[in-house]
């Protein structure tokens, strides 16, 4: 079994699968430095919120091996990526523990913290796709069959383990259902086919399609619900994801299909009111590949989109359904 | 000035120029058989329902200088593509004229009812722009700048001449009022690239973005209308274009932006009652590129959606800008 994040040589380094070489190529990155977890999360060798999170940790403790102060540590990988707050709920996590140690006891705490941080995640990921799968459940006892769409990848690959969004996925594949999945695109980076490895591993029946055709298939009535996952989800319940998430659920409401979020308490952010204050990354150009544009062409690439919390039926967290506006219901 | 088809050897053949090879290249292709004109239809080498129409009636000509049978020509073009309503509406025009004509005068004939139809079309884009123009007129003179929202390529190069969702924006540019265009990719076939290209040529400022991040400009108010090309326009105003503009149009909707599709009378199928009846066609999976999903992963790669009427604020055509409701006003 794969791992997208794993300790090795007895928790003095850290091994990634490289997602910029996946689905081609299986290939392993191994972090020695804070400065290799930092390039890691920056270029997107480990994405999706709560694998960054994660790795973000486990930098925490390689920068500590090294001798870095733990201020240079925190700015270093802070500065990494500005949307998934997992980031900087990851650093915080870790700093709040580190800061009230001795210098000398930090190194070893670290590496305790970042290890609760990824068996945390697993375990909520878990937990979200047993609280999704009643969902998925309910469609299936409807009409047998269950068409699911998603956006990006928010599966395994996006985590620790299971998944956000794939893991009521996965559950109700375990659990005999006849689960089929919707897989887009997810231009400019192509995250979908990630999505597609992961499910065709798995052996999830499922259909990639340009990001263009969700609001077809849903005219279409082939989408039964669509589940994404978040980068970020603001205290009002509006929910940062890949860009193209919000196109999906207002097609998804235009046709009265429930769009769900799924992810851990850990992708909420208390401290946010709105959407209007999540900061929206904008990635380098070239991701589009369009060099061949004509002369004078200029190229955005905002690398998220936000949807309200109006179109989106709950939020699938590792303590159960929440509707979008009783977020602070689970307020640590 | 390059143009998108013209006769050459003083009527003897057509040449067109390839749109598979821009925006690299710009290469022509001689089409002198009936066979040449469908193949042309079929890889898109010519595209934009306009310009398929035209083309079409130029290789009903060419057909007939093989001494090809009518009906065999009408039903070999007509096999080309399904859902670009003007692809039928040349043949039927051709097939029309011809006939009533006696075999010997129908050679002639069908070459210049070929070219009537281009000159036609050109004049009708013309006017388009015209008509929509005041729509512009009416932005810059409350806001100065005019940001437009496009989808796929509906410039010069999808027509004869002129084009019908960029004509405006020509006419706006030329008016010297300050337009720029928010292009969007429009996967899997990249014709974003084309009106890019075009744009460019033409010195209209204009910023290339993924398909998915038409949602986020919105949110961010970037966007002031969204004008759109079409392939065919059913009776009741519900409009087929390129996969991926039903998604813009239910995004302009959120955020009260105008969202108007701009075509020649010809794109109206006034037999059509509705979206429902538009056949939409399914193109090879291999445009989407993804020969590294997984194994086990499908394709799907449905090329238009359909945008219901109650999305278009109007439609502009060469007798003016038609409310999408009252078609039947310029029924022929």
């Amino acid at each position: 079994m794969l791992a997208t994040i794993a300790e090795v040589d007895g928790g003095g380094a850290v091994m990634i699968l490289d997602q910029n070489r996946l689905p081609h190529e299986t290939a392993f990155v191994r972090l020695n430095t804070l400065s290799d977890a930092a390039h890691a999360i920056r270029v997107m060798q480990v994405r999706g919120a709560p694998l960054i999170g994660a790795t973000a940790a486990y930098g925490v403790a390689l920068g500590l091996a090294e001798g870095q102060s733990l201020d240079l540590i925190l700015a270093t990988l802070a500065a990494t990526r500005p949307t998934a707050v997992n980031l900087h709920w990851a650093l915080a996590r870790m700093e709040r523990v580190l800061e009230k140690s001795a210098l000398a006891g930090r190194q070893q705490l670290a590496w305790e913290e970042a290890r609760a941080i990824a068996r945390e995640d697993a375990a909520a990921n878990a937990a979200i796709g047993q609280h999704g799968l009643p969902l998925l459940q309910a469609i299936a006892a409807r009409q047998g069959k269950i068409n699911v769409m998603t956006h990006c990848n928010a599966g395994w690959l996006a985590t620790v383990a299971h998944g956000t969004a794939l893991a009521p996925i996965y559950a109700a594949h375990n659990a005999g259902l006849t689960v089929h999945v919707w897989v887009s695109e997810t231009r400019p980076r192509n995250q979908g086919l990630l999505t597609a490895w992961e499910l065709a591993q798995a052996g999830v029946p499922h259909t990639l399609i340009v990001d263009n055709a969700a609001g077809l298939l849903l005219i279409q009535s082939k989408v039964d619900c669509v589940i994404v996952g978040a980068d970020r989800i603001a205290a009002n319940g509006d929910t940062a994801n890949k860009v193209g998430t919000y196109l999906k659920a207002l097609a998804a409401r235009a046709h009265g299909v429930p769009f769900h979020v799924a992810a851990p308490v850990s992708t909420i952010d208390f401290a946010c009111p709105d959407g209007a204050h999540i900061p929206i990354e904008e990635r380098d150009p070239a991701e589009l590949g369009a060099s061949s544009a004509g002369m004078g062409t200029a190229i955005a690439n905002p690398a998220f989109d936000v949807t309200p919390a109006g179109l989106i039926a709950g939020i699938i967290t590792e303590r159960g359904i929440i509707p979008s506006y009783q977020l602070a219901t689970v307020k640590p």
